[in-house]
């Protein structure tokens, strides 16, 4: 017998399970596996033998899930010992992949994923042992190293300057207008917060200042800047990650001050949002400040999602698959950029190494003097990204989402 | 010259400016109106002379409104005096009236522009002056009485049933998956937490309890309910509306205690969200709580809006335009829900003093025993009003929406 293994690791996206359906798809056409197993709840619920033969589902039970968002076969956020100190888990791993003749493993997930994927594809090398492990990226925040961009990354670009393009209308309807916040996720890097810089009405950018974690956050030029913007046109529309930091490396979010609340008592401190809005209302620009935080939102939105996010997230399963054929072991499949117009991408196969325990941080040349806008490069780089529109199945006017028993 | 002039009011939706689209259509085809005025933030911008001819605009230029949220004239949320204390409002705005030649008014809004409608109505009769008021429903909150539903309340519903299935899914990847609340908005009614009753999967469903301001809110029995469930399950999902009130009148959202934060310095506290996220956290049930405010998206997601929330919203504009040149004055265009299976609707006249002032509240008998959760009846009432999704026009993946210069 020779089976395969898929599991998910780390935060959801949109697109996660169409990587898994990439790689369901492969190994059912391929000839190469007799039963494909689902790993539930990732690398900890393997150790626990939590395995599902999805082979003895019927397809049609599992096909929406190209279309579904989130982690259908579960999550977790289990990093692995190394092995060099304690390798009672790794043995563990590897009873239960000979219990269930288990060839190769792939593995959809982020950093820590990719470090798991490292360790235990040199411990198999070392052990000589017969089991491939490769894995698959995926991050909303779009901070893997060595690939062009992440599956996930796209989608979330898309729902979030939609989101802004909407709350920006929303905004702008009196004739005291205000000034508005969005605080958008993407933990210490910008990807996600810049992707606000593509709402356009009538050509132009809507959002007045984009700020990102790879510029450090100055409070006295921000007061400025929206006092004078506010000045200028009585309304201000900003955007800022989670994680911007002062340049004493504190974050914003947690150095807030004091309390507001508006009528329905929502606490407008903590957060970004809420400490970007003390500075506002402290130094007396206006008092008349809302704001949005996308949460989990971001992450999850498949109604609002990038065909080309979904089509590569699927690729990159598909090809993870094929090249597992090839006997290749130990790898990550990667996206390469070919061309943007129009778009290309094909796949490469990069080092885990170099990929876990790393940050590909938002590039410093693509930020302007100011340390409050975006470049056009980056425009650039991320339109194509949230390209297309899927067909997702409906039932009763929403949409028809998929859920494995687990 | 017989002109007219349109208006918008209050709060934002997805689908007011398709009744404004409705109004400009149907006044461009009938022939009744010399020129089409837009009052440009309501009364209040009126009474400032903010009026812009837009027969002097290429057709071009205005018609991708009916598929861009938000108020496109801009809004007020001006009152104005009851004229029979000080009518010197209502000389100014006639005086304006007789100096654009506006024989007709058409104010899309809320309760409050319904009392205009009334006040305004009302004096023009009076005073025997030939002007024609007309008013035209809209608000996500569904609280008007006298129409069986409010446009821009079927494009919430549906936005906000699709982001609680996707957060649904989102918070159901781990092994311990905690507890999930998410806060809409409805002011005094739940109308639109109910609309959280339409996510399902597999036909079931998600949303384990439901809770609306028409019922009063038990502490204790809140407590029970999500203790047990999350024994039970070992997850919860919530859905609140901001309006929830204890059984002494007090609103839930204001009566917060203490204060926690998250990784990133999310207050968790104020707001509804924060208030049952503390009850939750004290009675010892898990520290493991998210919680989303949907906050301005879920009044302006035309991105994922009701084709037949669209369609009767531009219909109610247009019908106003033809009441109008049937010499009909003083009166809101409300629907008629006609049958379910298939959905039909039509317009009905209705006298605004019998909706402004008012308060359609949810029916209590829609309720269920327990205070946590809605029957069949609303799902049945809820669901024709979401069907269909609408064709936006796209640029570069983005909604390509419209504003007008102001």
């Amino acid at each position: 017998m020779n089976n395969c293994l898929v599991a998910q690791s780390g935060g959801p996206t949109s697109v996660i399970n169409a990587s898994f359906m990439g790689v369901l798809d492969e190994a059912l056409n391929c000839n190469s596996y007799d039963n494909i197993y689902a790993g539930i709840n990732g690398i900890e619920g393997i150790l626990n033998k939590k395995l599902k033969n999805l082979s003895a589902i019927p397809y049609d039970k599992l096909k929406g899930l190209k279309y579904t968002p989130s982690s259908a076969l579960g999550s977790c956020r289990y990093k692995m010992k190394d092995y060099k100190c304690d390798s009672s888990e790794y043995e563990n791993l590897i009873k239960i992949f000979e219990e269930y003749n288990i060839k190769t493993f792939f593995y959809i997930g982020g950093n820590d994923s990719m470090d798991t994927v490292r360790a235990l594809s040199e411990y198999t090398k070392l052990k000589n042992i017969d089991v491939k492990v490769l894995g698959i990226p995926k991050t909303i925040d779009n901070d893997l190293m060595e690939t062009d961009h992440t599956p996930g990354f796209g989608s979330a670009a898309k729902f979030i300057a939609t989101t802004i393009l909407e709350s920006y209308l929303d905004s702008s309807v009196y004739i005291n207008n205000g000034i508005f916040i969005v605080e958008t996720m993407g933990r210490d890097t910008g990807w996600l917060t810049a992707s606000a810089a593509l709402a356009k009405i009538n050509g132009r950018s809507i959002v007045d200042f984009i700020y990102l974690p790879e510029a450090p956050f100055s409070k006295e030029k921000f007061i400025s800047d929206v006092r004078q913007r506010f000045e200028d046109q009585n309304q201000v529309f900003i955007v800022a990650s989670e994680g911007i930091k002062y340049e004493n490396g504190e974050f914003v979010a947690t150095s807030t001050s004091s309390q507001l609340h508006d009528n329905f008592g929502h606490a407008q401190l903590g957060g970004v949002c809420g400490s970007l809005k003390n500075l506002i209302v402290e130094s007396g620009i206006t008092s008349r400040v809302k704001t949005l935080e996308l949460g989990v939102t971001q992450r999850s939105a498949m109604h609002c999602s990038s065909l080309t996010d979904i089509d590569e997230a699927y690729n990159v399963g598909r090809k993870a698959v094929k090249y597992s054929s090839e006997g290749i072991t130990g790898y990550m499949v990667a996206i390469r950029r070919l061309q943007n117009e129009p778009y290309k991408s094909d796949t490469i196969l990069v080092e885990p190494s170099k990929v876990a325990n790393h940050v590909k941080y938002f590039p410093k040349t693509w930020i302007n003097k100011e340390g409050n806008g975006i470049s056009k490069e980056a425009v650039d780089y991320i339109l194509p990204l949230i390209q297309g529109s899927p067909v997702i199945p409906t039932e009763n006017g929403l949409p028809s989402y998929t859920m494995l028993k687990k």
